[in-house]
């Protein structure tokens, strides 16, 4: 069971490297307006399916055989969890992907707000490269401080709103709504490499992340 | 162990309903800019939370004493993505109540919206209400039945953003943020229903929903 454990474990490394790689390209797609690299991010997604499958297939044949309990049963369901939390973020890496392709060759991001969102992007994706590394490491002092990255980004994104709402904007109602959704799905991404690794932390420690705080 | 199964069913239907009320407080909250509603479900989520943690404990111990195979094992491990999956239902009800919380006493859906957003919040509490009966019942007509519903749903979200580009908007960018979110809140939801419907198909039937199309 252990080597099947070690397994799933790599294979949700291997997943969340491949949603930071489709969270870059979106990236790039919408700051850039550079279709062809929205194209690859929207064509990549079956295969982050496809991986989640494979997880939890293997986590799911592993109960069945092995029956376990404990420590190993709360790893492998959270596995399963954890899968779904991947392939979730690798949805909305999509979505961003989409609206970059709609806009293209221009940014979807209005000139005003390009640096802001930069910034805002590059923190959300350094949260997910770091929850990357949590599932991997099973790093519990690392998983904690996404909690206070998760801070950063939510000023970030309190930022772009203040942008929108002051008289600098004068990019109309399309460039607004577009601004809004795109934040809310880069601050989505963010709060799921928060969950991500709250629940490392509840399988190394048995305690919830609250009770833990450095 | 049928026990248990049936224990859980019974429990996710009531989360499922918990979810419906809290969706249609926050709907009245919105509509009608009424902060006290609004409170109510706020502080109604930590019991969804609750109930969703003790889903999770009752399928994780039956799978550890139990150590199901085929069928039953499918049906546990999937007790938990939905109870999952209702629990973030509950916290989108919550982000409803809070952009009604923070218009109150005006509605925070401008009165040229108003209708349509009625329209459109209707269609998708009733799918999440269908969604319900699916894990009552587990019935796989009504479950397939959410695929279309959700087509309509996809079509009142599309008129909302047609009507925010439309010159008759003129209600500016935070009304039109507002609107952006609070329209994601529910196209999101709706596409939660048909999960949670999906997976009970897959369960009953062993087959995914896009081979079984009535």
């Amino acid at each position: 069971m252990a080597e099947n454990i070690a397994a799933l474990q790599a294979m949700l490394g291997e997943l969340a490297d491949a949603v930071v790689v489709a969270f870059r390209g979106a990236t790039t797609a919408l700051l850039d307006g550079r279709a062809r690299v929205a194209d690859r991010v929207i064509a990549g997604d079956p295969e982050l399916d496809d991986l989640r499958a494979r997880i939890e297939a293997l986590a799911t044949e592993t109960i069945t055989i092995f029956a376990p309990v404990g420590p190993d049963m709360r790893i492998l369901v959270s596995a399963i969890q954890s899968a779904h939390e991947l392939e979730r973020m690798g949805d909305l890496a999509q979505h961003v992907a989409e609206i970059a392709q709609r806009r293209a060759p221009e940014p979807a991001v209005p000139s005003v707000a390009h640096d802001l969102f930069r910034d805002f992007s590059a923190q959300a994706i350094a949260m997910v490269a770091k929850s990357a590394q949590v599932l991997r490491t099973r790093n519990v002092v690392l998983a904690l401080e996404l909690e206070q990255d998760d801070d950063r980004v939510d000023a970030l994104h309190r930022e772009l709103f203040a942008l929108m709402f002051g008289e600098q904007w004068t990019c109309g109602i399309p460039a607004a709504v577009d601004v809004t959704l795109l934040a809310r799905f880069y601050e989505r991404i963010a709060d799921h490499a928060v969950a991500l690794s709250e629940r490392t932390v509840y399988e190394v420690t048995g305690r919830h992340p609250e009770s833990l705080q450095l």
